[in-house]
């Protein structure tokens, strides 16, 4: 798209009343719009990250069997007194009255609204297993929320849930979704520890967490940086400094930030909510659930965290606001702007027709220097300059966000090197 | 995808705390879920229809350059003040104290919002005009909660907000939106009379609405047969039993469902938050502003009152969860059970192949009669059977929705009929 046309633009200062360096430069960009502490508006940028992220956690969860469902925020409070949750979820969760007097409240988490639904459609070991997922915003009212879109008050979850005859099948499925996982985090461009933690309020097992190693963590992670075991703190059956259980390497510890977790929920809420079903010899047994949770933001928060540098922003190619950055420098002199806007233009549309997402810089009156510190700011992996110089030189200046060489390019080069050959996976 | 994995099934009665045809039919055919009065979730089915529904609407929007965002529905009390529409809307509006007694509220639209945000990005006449729009989840606390999916007290809201230099390139726009909006109800099979209407808490000036006839619905407009042209009750400037002012045709009355609106809010909402602009001049001047409405989730309700019987839905094909309903009949005999899922399976993969979204009815125990209510029910507009009599004529049972004859058909002659020749529009 023309920059001109986005709705959005770039700040040259932080803003003051932020403290982690994703919001500091996803705000600064124009990605997002702070409403108050905790939570954010998604521009048509940031948007454009979040559903790149959304694509690709869709694709992994519907390889695993994902079945998308879309469930609601407001929840009533009865559902929640059964396992005794409105209760000990009170501190974080938003609780209020309606007009008529009755007690609601804003969903942190639909483990209650699953195993509810559950009820009307499990019956049978024919109806097993099953496994459904969403992307959908939840609220929670998080004392401190200084960690930009890390850690909202309102944030977009992908929130999977599993339903099993027996734990053995659960235990197939959890070594599963535990791949697709990685691999949502591989594709985004974030390395993660995977680690053994508590199960907070979900469960008594331990669970897993997959936590990036970021100074913006506000978790603390121990690892063995030979075979990579990791463990929450919390847990602390290993310490800093002496060795790994499994292969007697180092333990070090390590800021992180909690980018996903997956729970092993037994039958706890199965049980709660009856949700049972009757075996070969018509018995009748509680059904084994799990859960498995992302947040989509905070992993466009993560991104920026551990993909930037002075200049801004260092997107990684698969959620990417767009592939390429025309920047368009018009110069003075009108012959010399005519040949240029013909030139860029050519180019846009070429890229467009050959299916390449591009945002193209033609504001008028920006100048070369504006128009490249944005375009460092703004993080998208391949900046192509059409100018007077490379007009004349029957070529393009290309340079990539994550690289400092400058490379002139003739238009088939050009072509070859940033008109993917293959489509993305899906 | 097969029947047998899907988080749904039907219910042979409607539930008894329903009213609506919508919600009757929809829980029925578990496309949704009831949490509670006027709050439901979309289950895989719903979902399927929804995403159709947005995918149009997004269409559209693009097309008259509309750029997207999402905005949070966590509002803060003070931004609501600069309107005094904290205290106009405190009746619908969810409105509580969060953990540390600051006021909140749950956004039931966003013209505060984006007035806000746009103080950040338009400052000159170059910087306008710009569309954005969500879909994106609003609340409101109605009193009545009775029409089903309709009007909800969740509900997704597609919502574009234009900004303009004056008044003339306001109304260039809003007839432009109107188009639009003509365009995305006809894609989505209502039909709509487009009524003049009051402007609410909006705008002094008239709006207009986008009433789709149905018993179903809750407003009252009064048309003429002839001409169109149509006013909400509200505004009576004509009544039932006379004569049009525009073409003498006779004016009618009938319930209606409001599946639309767009709004001029000429400069209330930007002298409100001081979005203005310099003109060519330097001189600052107000932003122009209007607003544009649809449900996606209502008009899905919408669609299901006015294409169901009494058998269940009957969803027009640009909507519909899938475009084939494929239903295997196995019998009783090993051998042709063989065969049958053999045939069965053949199609379902070539189907898939082609692109045609296929809902697989291979559930084993289930009599025929069942599975062709619960075809019935679901209104997938395509219905294959394969039987031990189709398996036997080499062809396939084919029926549509809509009309009540059945056809046998060839494999070739199937395809021809039911694989789309040209890709959806966009």
């Amino acid at each position: 798209m023309r920059q001109s046309e986005l709705f959005g633009g770039t700040m040259r200062e932080a803003p003051k009343d932020e403290v982690a360096v994703n919001a500091k430069l996803l705000e600064r960009g124009g990605f997002v719009h702070k409403t108050m502490a905790g939570v954010y508006d998604w521009l048509p940028l940031g948007l454009r990250v979040l559903n790149n992220v959304n694509a690709i956690i869709r694709e992994e969860m519907n390889a695993i069997g994902g079945v998308e469902v879309f469930l609601s925020a407001l929840q009533p409070k009865e559902r929640w007194e059964k396992t005794a949750r409105w209760e000990v979820l009170a501190d974080i969760m938003y609780q209020f009255k309606d007009h008529s007097g009755r007690d609601v409240g804003l969903a942190v988490t639909h483990e209650e609204a699953v195993s509810e639904i559950a009820t009307r459609f499990i019956h049978s070991y024919k109806d097993l297993p099953r496994f459904i997922y969403q992307i959908q915003t939840k609220f929670r009212d998080e004392p401190r929320a200084k960690s930009g879109v890390i850690r909202g008050r309102e944030f977009l979850m992908k929130d999977l849930y599993s339903f099993h005859r027996d734990e053995a099948d659960l235990e197939k499925f959890y070594a599963k979704a535990d791949k697709a996982y990685r691999r949502i985090f591989t594709r985004c461009g974030v390395d993660v520890l995977v680690t053994e933690a508590s199960g907070g309020t979900f469960t008594k097992n331990f669970s897993h967490e997959y936590q990036a190693v970021s100074e913006a963590g506000e978790d603390f992670t121990l690892s063995c940086e030979k075979c990579r075991y990791a463990q929450n703190k919390e847990i602390s059956t290993i310490t800093e400094g002496e060795t790994c259980p499994k292969c007697g390497g180092v333990i070090r510890g390590a800021k992180t930030i909690e980018v996903g977790n997956i729970f092993k929920l037994g039958t706890k809420f199965s049980e709660a909510f009856g949700v049972s079903y009757a075996d070969e010899t018509g018995e009748r047994r509680p059904v084994f659930m799990g859960c498995y949770g992302i947040g989509p933001g905070r992993l466009v928060g993560t991104v920026a965290e551990v993909n930037h540098d002075e200049r801004g922003l260092i997107w990684p190619e698969a959620v990417a606001p767009f592939r390429v950055h025309l920047v368009a420098l018009f110069g003075k002199e009108k012959s010399v702007r005519q040949k240029v806007v013909r030139e860029a233009d050519r180019l846009y549309e070429k890229l467009l027709a050959k299916g390449v997402a591009v945002l193209y810089d033609e504001r008028g009156e920006t100048s070369a220097g504006e128009k490249f510190a944005d375009a460092d700011l703004l993080g998208i992996p391949w900046r192509v300059v059409v100018s007077e110089k490379t007009c004349a030189a029957h070529a393009f200046e290309v340079k990539r966000r994550s690289v400092a060489k400058v490379t002139m390019m003739s238009w088939d080069v050009l072509m070859k090197k940033i008109v993917p050959t293959t489509r993305r996976r899906g």
